[in-house]
């Protein structure tokens, strides 16, 4: 809500947002759109929009001035290219599901218009109608933080589907928060995969200069229309120039940097391919090829036990919160121990021994995984004695396997075998998320 | 307990642990030292140390047949060295609290023997009297990962009482599992450091030859004689060949690989100094100089309040669990969000809502900080509509520091300070754990 004098001064002005305005105070002169009041700015505050993009926030103190220059033309515009992708493309259903990558700000509104059309979409990357022929799906959209198991079952079906309807390669895009999390997920979820999937987002809104969106999505495109892998991988700048990208192992990926482009790494792993500036693509590891759909069809089994806990292990840690995941029903923990897989186990502080919550939890059934907050590296308990209690009294050591993916896994173990399938399966590789050798070149690659 | 086959061939033939002993099986071969039997160990096994120093162990199958080579001495020995250093060297007190870097596997009990000698250590790493003169203490022995507030408080003492009786310099030894944690806990415990105050340790076991303990506990030393720091220092393999160590700032410094020999690397911060093969510092980057005796004394400020969470927000989060915590008494809560210090906060599935949980917490007075799980970066409640609501509620957002130096930093003000003083104090730079601009050349080091 806007305070009392600026809404007057709108109502007598006849201004609404989307409006061209000029602001004048004994301090500033500013002239631009008025943007739509959000529930978090101050009551006293408008917000304008200059020629060159940028924001301005004003106060309306005494003596301010606010003048209509021109009405808003009421519709927001977004310009649309000619749909038409060149002929025998290979088929690429891209599906949309948020993130700032193929969204423009609704100037009108405040929010967000996705760029679902392909005539929308191929106006901001024209080379897209020369890499493939794209059909492009928005089952729902959200914030990445706020992604569940919920929206990962539907990707799951929407990819299935379109391998089941003739696609060549997928192309998902989101935001990037919880990218590494879903690249997990769908990788346990999918089957046969008869082409690649390929996860891209953007660090930077495409509404900015800097953007890293549409170098991405070219990239992810390309990735998706021309290459034979058959895995779940991530498709993100490899550095913070625009020059290259990354695809990286859906099980391995994981977001190390709040806000850099080139935020996506390979953990005890290597990155599976590069795609330069011209679009080239250049193999670097193993990996899996797609499934003939011939041999098979991509199938998802996309059932998910949300009661799975994540839980860090660190000095002063008090271990009765394991008793009340317990409680609460948990099925599953995942342990981010420290170092080769450790906890507070031998300590003289009664208060601090974990063996005894842990045994509890474990014999109500509750399946216990071992990982490292090290993130580097593989857990192992044969190295000191204490490690081989905790690992005697039942606690599965995951590898080299990623907490977060390790959390995800149990997650789906649970949701589709008994406990104690799930507890034998957990460290063993399903969808390359653990490997029996290191090199010494995946450390902080 | 042995296997009933074991126990009687071990009583006919005399033979007890220490002993030199030939195996023999229709397989195997093995001539060695007899190790003490683990509670671990399998029944119907004997480990021998072979020549080589490794151990292997024998199962004592149907036909096997054990035989006394001779007799073990009975009482382990652990040469000793002249103990005195040079003349005039500067004084540095070393504080023994466990790991693996001062201790030798004590043959005949199977136990961990500490070198708290000095002329036990110096028979090991003969150089140190000539760099130092130096003094060991052992105020305890602890597995790493066991450590807790409790003996962060008295290591902390032992520090202000080492530079009170005229160190020039402090080396502490310890286990590395949780060793960044305690040198972060360190940086805020202690103030106007006389000197600087050097962890050390290793990744691999002194007994080992391949083991990175003793240069890094002679670059440890030097820094410690030499060097005019005046802050808490982890000092550890640069890379994982032993020609240079690294110092990073205590409350910067992270393990990130469960086994590597340079394990430790500095995040959103440059290492202090480096220590090459010949011992030569360089330093490399800004610091805080040790506080001339005269002007002050180091002092230990050791209040701290256990009762402080680390929760990870994870797609699929339960929210209940921050009301668990609320019910268990806690007094903070830092979160590990997602991305720039994201939670699910907008997602149409109300269990999943982080919201109202916060803001109940909150009300009982829990102080909540916001890090990132990406670890590298630094969180900023400007950039998107959510963020900015969780912060407007009161949630802290806390810069580029560490998740685990934000955990540490935030029991040590609610030990010392009111929560409204310790809500204001967590985003605010006390001990080089937070800066106001972040540098390129930070990212995966």
């Amino acid at each position: 809500m806007y305070s009392e004098p600026i809404a007057r001064a709108l109502e007598s002005g006849g201004i609404s947002s989307g409006d061209v305005v000029l602001f004048e105070s004994e301090k500033q002169r500013v002239e631009g759109e008025l943007m739509p009041k959000t529930e978090v700015g101050r009551p006293d505050t408008l917000v304008i929009k200059l020629g060159n993009g940028y924001n301005v926030g004003v106060r309306y103190a005494k003596g301010a001035k606010l003048k209509l220059v021109k009405k808003g033309t009421g519709v927001p515009k977004f310009p649309v290219a000619d749909a038409k992708s060149k002929q025998g493309l290979p088929k690429v259903t891209l599906v949309y599901i948020g993130g700032t990558i193929g969204s423009k700000i609704d100037y009108k509104t405040g929010g967000v218009h996705m760029l679902i059309k392909p005539g929308e979409l191929l106006y901001e990357v024209p080379e897209l109608a020369e890499i493939a022929n794209l059909e492009i799906k928005n089952p729902f959209s959200i914030d990445s933080a706020d992604i569940s198991y919920y929206e990962w079952q539907t990707v799951a079906k929407e990819v299935a589907s379109a391998f089941g309807g003739g696609a060549r390669g997928v192309v998902i895009t989101m935001g990037t928060d919880a990218m590494h999390y879903t690249s997990a997920a769908l990788s346990f979820m999918l089957k046969d995969l008869n082409g690649p999937v390929v996860i891209t987002g953007a660090q930077r809104s495409s509404d900015r200069g800097s953007s890293d969106a549409f170098f991405n999505l070219k990239c992810a495109v390309k990735l998706a229309a021309e290459s034979d892998i058959g895995e779940i991988g991530i498709c993100m700048h490899r550095t913070s120039s625009d020059d290259e990208c990354m695809l990286t192992r859906g099980t391995r990926a994981r977001k190390m940097h709040t806000s850099r482009r080139d935020a996506f790494r390979p953990i005890n792993d290597r990155p599976i391919a590069f795609v330069d500036e011209k679009l080239r693509i250049r193999y670097n590891s193993d990996y899996s090829k797609a499934v003939d759909r011939k041999e098979a069809r991509t199938t998802s089994h996309t059932k998910f036990e949300p009661k799975v806990a994540l839980i860090q292990s660190h000095p002063n840690f008090d271990p009765e919160i394991i008793d009340l995941y317990a409680r609460k029903g948990y099925r599953g923990i995942i342990i981010e121990g420290t170092g080769l897989g450790n906890i507070p186990g031998s300590t003289q502080h009664k208060d601090m021994l974990w063996m005894s919550h842990l045994e509890g939890a474990m014999k109500k059934g509750i399946v216990i995984g071992m990982t490292s907050q090290c993130l580097y590296g593989r857990v192992n308990s044969n190295v000191y004695r204490l490690l081989r209690l905790i690992s005697n009294l039942g606690v599965v050591y995951c590898e080299d396997m990623l907490p977060e993916t390790a959390l995800v896994k149990l997650s789906w173990l649970l949701g589709n075998h008994t406990p104690e399938e799930a507890r034998r399966m957990l460290p063993v590789q399903i969808a390359r998320e653990i490997k029996d050798r290191s090199e010494t070149d995946e450390f902080l690659v």
